[in-house]
């Protein structure tokens, strides 16, 4: 794209570092680091939101360096609190909640609730860690035992929220985005699969109905009033409102992801533009392209980790590999995924999940 | 695809060195350091065909490295005179040709041709240079001094072939690849125009006929035959045998590159795997995917230096850039290309010719 791309990150072995002769070492918690990396860039983004968004913004403003998404909106859904707040007061459909800084707190959630409901820390939380469903007095306490050990929820997170819980039948995720010139685009939405908390697949895409487009509607124009620039992950519960195919649904926006998504990875081999180049064209002042499909479905495997051995495989005919090249293989870390696309998602998804037994991860 | 790539450049700013933590820098004719690069390498392979293939052959053998394709391919195909015996030992159309070490070669060509005639340079030729038609006795004259001046050709040439001129309608590619494990395929045929020698555009598919089924056929075999590794760009003459539209034609090889090669750059965006992707996945021992194109139909266009100014463009919306990073903008240096999928070929070439004007390079 004619963009030299400069990665600052603590491990010269970190994925993006193996990928630029620009790779530049440092912790990004440092200002001193972070003063001397911004001074050499025109644009910056990042790729985790669990950044000190205040001394971003700081160190932003006093090298003038252009920071997309905005540090604000970094800061805002960071936090699930704000992030909670901002949606409610947007009107975009999301559960009850209430902040719970104490053990009060938290039993009075679970009274509000009607003994059905979720805790969450409110900052560092990923795919499921820091995140309590509580169903009855028995999980209640146990959730009770460890908020009294580490009220703020341990590393910093500025305690937790409770949610009702959500009965949803499937989970969906659909990627938007907003240039500096202010055009919003979305990609298709899709449906998720989360096994033990971590996404196992995606696949795609959802008929566009009504709800859909209204949603897709509606989150377009909060991107545009909250001036938020780049490209945003956004994941939904859907819940039927009765039975039978026809029967009307709710859409529940779970949470949002101010970056590139892994939900959003299957664009890489499915769309002609992919997640990673529209969000830089976002930050750049460059226009979206129109969202087309390479076929009717895709689908995205993501390879979990499964033991600590060194992964071994054979490289798939028919599928596509991102292999993400983190130098230690763990159980349950994002170690790459697959990408397929058919002539159905169902057709795509069935073909990654044939393909998954090649690998030994 | 979880490939570690390392990449052996004499300059820090080459375009290949600049997208890897892996560079060394060094000179490819230098045995010492091919040693030392090949030692750490398990496969190798090579984006220029005019390297010394005897001593990487003597390296590689040396280190027990893999080097694909063959460097003796890279020798037969690097030096137009067996490049052009072994095209006609297997049988595969090519223009007549003899060998010119003399001017008395030279005027025994211009007589067997019938004044018209190409002589090449047997080695380091590319973009037309090293290339001279002669269609009469003053363009004879004047090549005949500069042979005298330089008999081999300069550079160490090892002097010229003189081929038949071939009256052709239009320029015709292909890519073909192989398989360690012998698996052979090749990508659509397409139309490729020149302009002052240099590519200036390529469209396609053009309807597979059956004689281009009975063309890729052949190269495929071909492939298969001399236990060839790796992709190879085919480039074409095609010319009428007769008037009218079903009149039938000939499909003459103009010459052969043992890499990926500029007329396959389409691929990038048009195909579900691209050259680059399908010639590691054939040096590494894995199988092909099918082809499949992303759209009906499809085209590439070079953007080539105009002058030695910094170029400036705005990415474009709906075409896709692929920027080499090359330091220096030159005249009619390829400084980059860009790829447009579209309805037709002709639709694609038509909007990636709008777009080039917004390119001041």
């Amino acid at each position: 794209m004619g963009i030299a791309v400069s990665v600052l990150s603590e491990k010269e072995d970190d994925p993006a570092a193996q990928v630029t002769s620009l790779w530049e070492k440092g912790s990004l918690s440092s200002a001193k680091v972070l003063e001397s990396f911004l001074k050499r860039c025109s644009v910056v983004t990042f790729e985790s939101e669990f950044l000190d968004a205040e001394l971003l913004a700081r160190i932003a403003k006093k090298t003038k360096t252009a920071v997309w998404p905005d540090p604000k909106h970094m800061a805002m859904i960071q936090d699930r609190l704000p992030q909670k707040q901002l949606l409610e007061s947007f009107g975009l459909p999301t559960a009850p909640f209430v902040e719970v800084a104490s053990t009060g707190d938290a039993q009075r959630a679970f009274k509000e609730f009607e003994g059905r409901l979720v805790f969450k820390k409110r900052r560092f939380g990923y795919d499921g860690n820091g995140t309590f469903v509580v169903r009855s007095r028995t999980e209640l306490k146990k959730f009770l035992s460890r908020l009294e050990e580490t009220p703020d929820g341990g590393d910093g997170a500025d305690g937790f929220i409770a949610e009702r819980f959500v009965p949803f039948e499937r989970e969906v995720a659909v990627m938007v985005a907003r240039s500096r010139m202010s055009e919003t685009t979305h990609f298709p939405f899709v449906e998720t699969f989360q096994e033990n908390s971590r996404c196992l697949w995606v696949k795609g895409p959802l008929p566009f109905d009504d709800a859909f487009r209204d949603l897709a509607k509606r989150l377009e124009d909060f991107l545009t009033e909250i001036g938020y620039v780049g490209i945003m992950g956004v994941e939904l519960f859907e819940r039927s409102l009765g039975p039978g195919v026809d029967a009307r649904r709710e859409l529940i926006v779970n949470e949002l992801a101010p970056r590139v998504h892994n939900s959003g990875h299957y664009s890489l081999d499915a769309l002609a533009e992919d997640q990673f180049t529209l969000h830089l064209k976002c930050i750049l002042g460059f226009s979206p392209a129109d969202v087309r499909l390479h076929a009717p479905g895709f689908a995205m495997w993501n390879l979990l980790g499964t033991h600590d051995k060194k992964p071994s495989w054979r490289l798939p005919r028919d599928v596509r590999l991102h292999w993400y090249e983190k130098q230690d293989n763990r159980r349950g870390r994002k170690m790459g995924h697959l990408n397929a696309v058919a002539e159905t998602p169902e057709a795509a998804l069935e073909l990654l999940r044939r393909r998954r037994s090649d690998f030994d991860v």
